[in-house]
């Protein structure tokens, strides 16, 4: 076998045969949710925190998964367990759980609709982007602001992410390499696709307020890191002036964990020594949680 | 051949092999756009606006489609002339071009994405609907808002629906048979899931300004059509108080064409008579305007 | 004796006999305030807290009382001790002050105008709302938004619900049986007429931010009881996603003390069960405090 | 007779006898409609416009008035012809109709409400104001504002005024002599209480738009009259900018018909001049109108 | 004489003696307006129009410039022909006439204060700016948003740029050769530093709201000209939908004149052309207007 | 010597030559940024704070000062001591550090700007407020409201002040002896022209978010000294309702140190007394930090 398998609606089956119908609501509207947890040192991380959250972003959309947690972290630890012997040593996965609202008969009767279920496997882009963790992400907000909660709520993790894509779009318009975090509604910072926000402010870690942001699982495992370690955190508004003035910037994400920001919006963050020093630290506290370095995982590539 | 077919990245296939991939980003984030009008008595209506307005949803999202607006159409006529022989005689289609990002080779080089097309029919749901057209719909507003254009246009028609299903099952959950019309964040009267709203008040028709709305052809053939009638059309800002005190409202969609509306959030409209004059009239000269009897062709499913 | 009695400008006068010019602000434009307690067991509760608010309102409109809160008080206790004896052994009630601001000598000056003082009681809806303390409120959220505070705080307690009444026809214009809680202008969960949400998540205890509602005194002893009870309570921005994945929610008001919630929106909440356990734990704490079962005195009606 | 006579619920009383419960909606929520016209002369103006303005406010809050159009003009003739030997011939009355959700047996059943009807007549206070006709009115703009259409519409006539209360207490506090005018929740230019503003500028008419304001009749009728004069007339969004760089400002309402401005926020309008050539072209095609001369019906008591 | 003059206070002086104290409160707070036109071929343009609009932007402040309209512009007649002999034959100068608050003795007492007057010349930037002119100008909008009209109107031309200041260093943080125009308070397209940005869609010609910018002369030109030209003028909302799926974009301002875009936020806009064909008409009638060639003034610099 | 002198770009100078071209970008656009502390005693205050807040100012500027904090406190300390013999024993200074983009070669090349930096003294106009500290302060919101972070964050202190002066203007247009205190964008309580407004409520002391509001040194110093004396201290969105039913409300600026408020638009706050029992306690404490009393130092010119 050389071939990823994934689960697709109670089978297993080649990744190039998991397939959906042109009629899949998952596909014409984007009604669906999903979650994604990664591999360190191949072994899964936090599944049970992402499938808490998975089954509040399936509430939040009312589909009903028609399976357990349990049911679900079996079933995925199935198709990891299948697609390892695929994978590098020093590489790792990330691993995904999808339900979308299904085709049903008929439109106008959601009653008829059954789930499409689909759990898979891919590798973490390691290689591509080492370069931004030795050098440090460039943060460009855009002008668009992120869809407010009183429209969609950034809770619940859905396939609708044209608005981040309009965000990518504009800020890669000007400079390939940047990447975008949005402004909230306010003009406060919010988050980019897949990705929190951190300020480093006199020894304080700052962070945006889970209402608008989907609160990462990584941005969770790094404040409960910062408190062990005895900083400080707040989870409160925070705009470009606390950007701009900060000591240290990072980012959070599953596949980043923390990786530093070296400049927003053109302007040079703190000294400009990457990373800060508390980011290092929570690099290292980080490392010390998952069990491998997080840092040379990346920085090996280059 | 008793399957309808599809257009899929090139070939014609039966609509059960027309699937498409998990990697896709039309699947995954929603990144495609799509456009949808329907035959008339079998005749395809207004192709050319609709093929417009789909390569401005392309634009905006900035997929370049591969393709120019006589291709698509003549690949679309295609596919419906394929499809044609398993129409009944009193039946339609939605016809559906639709462009997604696609998958490309990594996530992190967007120059190497090729967009996945797909055209495709679905006969129209006229006897579901039929009740609908005799007795006038029943519009509930939902408490979430209408994604605001600062944070993505309705005016580009793509994957991303959740807003509105989310108001759909808001509303549904009180009221199965009402259908959901979103207020803007401003809270004026917006757009349901591909409908548009219009007012009837002192003998001219009001319907919200397009910076808004998805501005649906139906929409724009009303207003002609009210115009040729001599009767008054504004585009403004309209709210709940315009609505309760309206002398007639009504529905524009490529489905529906002119359906009435009996009450807004319980409150009748009017008089009560459905549909009223006015509505009545733009019905009138819609089914001159296609060639058959709009009305008729729902009626007769009852 | 058969007919309760109210204080009316100096005067204890039979209720039918207690009206109002139709001159007066506080009927022409809603130009009064008023507050409202309640008695357990025929003892009133709460006094000195909600003259304290009373006071606190008429400030705010700039309303001379005209007597001091132990005035008051006094006057108070004489109209509710010559009704307690219409009342039956297992009711309450309503204790209600109501300041206006007079129907002076001219409209254009009103350092001429004198309020008018209301001092009455009415008995508590028990059997009415018995069925609801069963089985759990249905709340659904109108879509449109309370009052902003830069409008009007609602923090004073005044005669203008229209607002609220709005809400309410929305609300049970699609289901005479729900309760209408409305959003803030920012499309948080606010409050209902005369009733504050609250939603338990994670073991915690969460409701809205002060500024945006009438804090009820209901409200804040149902806090201090969760403090005492050790549980963690937060007054905090809380929305729709956060109200469909708690694990209980429920209303305070005065004469509600703790009903549970069954539905928001139509989505069930939590595991279903009515009242949830937190819910039940501050029902009996309050009964505890108030020295009457709260949720028998509703439940011997049915 | 020496006293005035009302219409309550059915019956002709004098006024002072014309009192209502405080039970009554009207009163304890502020659940009432009303409108208010005028008489020039002894005889009464556009009350058809009026009747249709207080049916859509009785549609919007959704109170059945239990009588038709033609019956309540028939009434309001009756209680205006009973009191106008009370009126001096240089005087005027205030004509009221107003109409509240009543007080139904139960809370709990809106079903069994009976609304409160009331009819009533007030001379105008013409010596009072006459002074503000000579010099021109002081605006001022205070720090609140007007109550949003998303949470009520400006646009019904209802019994709740407070916000506009404060919004004068707040003026009247730095300045006894100067009148409110209220900033929507945009910061545009609003309404006072009864009363709307014009700016003059250019030599055209620019006035709020329709959707933030009472469209008072008297409003409209000086719009029309300024057509009639080939004055443009626009409504829109104005602002403070446009007020302080205006040629000049005025006030319609009721009572004051069309009243000067002579100052904003205490900076002057214009050359200064009171009122300024399009005010005065203005009086005088309302005097022309409605037969006398609305200026000196004021100076007359100077 | 080498040096170009100024006129400062009652009297005309060597530019480099043309300077102001440190406690001009034009200085310490940006509390002065200005207006600046310009000269084609030496002879200035709409001096009435620009120093109206400097008239209304002092009262706006409330500033008493101490003189007349007409001392103003014989005055600035002088500073210019005082300073053409300095000036190349292909060359022009913007010409501004500025007053600030001045420096009293007092910072209590306003009364105190006398203005300080300025009358300036200044070469335009045409060599720097020719290239701009040949290819197109690169629009990005940038994060933060203009400063909202309640706050601050845009109407009025104040010392007081920092908001455009700040929407330049974050676009040129990106692109050094981008020009940055704002977002408004609500996401529509608004203005850049001295810029307005015009759109052609469909043969009409559509710019923002007077309300939101500051309305330049240049903009008013070309509007008229278009106009005459038989092409269709909207004043309305328009957003980066409408930007990136025009036709043609440009931009004017008194130094540029219209200047055509190439891109908006990196997005080629219509075919490609530079100028699109209704710019260049535009381009065209403007310099039949001003008597020279403007697009030749800039391009003979190449 | 009886001059005061300046540095200015390196030199120092009599004040009266201390003058700036107009054409420095500081004084035509405000693009400048400054702070200032004040001297307690001749004996200058917290320097390190106001510099670090200096160069937080420059950061978000993107000003280089071209020289180090250390370089600056130098400098400083030399013009103070050069200043000090012109002062009285009983008065104090204003010392300011002023940073502009200064005006470079070509606009066109922002590279070429080298700042301008001035430092200066004032003294302090004690006689002139000593009023205010004897009777308190009379607050009055203006209508217009600040700036929002959004378009320009208040955090840094710049020469852009006109929404401060515009809501002077419009509060002394009603009452020449009113100070200004603006509301935020959302309509809750912001600041003053320098001065931060505090509310002491039930024992606690309340004052604005940060984020909203130019955190003064001194209202920092206030809230330390505050938690020192056992006060509680709050960050938060307070309102209108909560400054008319506050206790005590006082105003903190580098001038004021702690000024008493004894109305708040008319309304008298508390009980009257001026100042309120902690406010007193906080000018105390603040006296013995500094080692005069504050108090007297205004008194004393009674």
């Amino acid at each position: 076998m050389n071939e990823r398998v994934a689960y697709l609606n109670g089978e297993i089956v080649p990744e190039s045969k998991a397939t959906i119908s042109i009629r899949d609501r998952g596909f014409l509207l984007g009604d669906a949710v999903f979650d994604t947890t990664r591999t360190f040192g191949h072994k899964i991380f936090r599944l049970e925190e992402h499938l808490d959250r998975l089954f509040r972003s399936l509430k939040y959309l009312r589909i009903d998964p028609g399976m357990t947690k349990d049911d679900l972290a079996n079933l995925t630890m199935q198709v990891l367990e299948a697609n390892l012997p695929l994978l590098g040593d020093d590489d790792d996965y990330w691993v995904t759980q999808r339900f979308t609202r299904g085709s049903g008969i008929s439109q106008e009767d959601p009653s008829t609709f059954k789930p499409t279920v689909i759990i898979e496997c891919l590798p973490l882009p390691l290689k591509e982007r080492a370069r931004l963790y030795r050098d440090g992400l460039a943060i460009v907000t855009p002008s668009i602001r992120r869809t407010p909660p009183e429209a969609m709520s950034p809770r619940a993790k859905m396939n609708n992410y044209i608005n981040l894509v309009l965000a990518d779009l504009e800020v890669k318009g000007q400079n390939p390499d940047a990447m975008a975090i949005t402004l909230d509604i306010n003009g406060n910072l919010c988050e980019g696709m897949g990705s929190n926000i951190v300020i480093v402010k006199d020894g304080a870690v700052l962070t945006p307020r889970e209402q608008y942001v989907l609160a990462g699982i990584s941005r969770e495992v790094t404040m409960e890191l910062a408190e062990k370690e005895g900083i400080t955190v707040y989870q409160k508004d925070i705009d470009l002036f606390d950007a701009y003035t900060a000591d240290e910037v990072f980012v959070t994400s599953t596949s980043f964990c923390v990786c530093p920001v070296s400049t927003v919006n053109g302007t040079g963050i703190g000294t400009g020594q990457v990373p800060g020093p508390i980011t290092h630290q929570l690099q290292q506290a980080y490392s010390d949680l998952v069990g491998i370095d997080i840092v040379q995982q990346y920085l090996r590539w280059l």
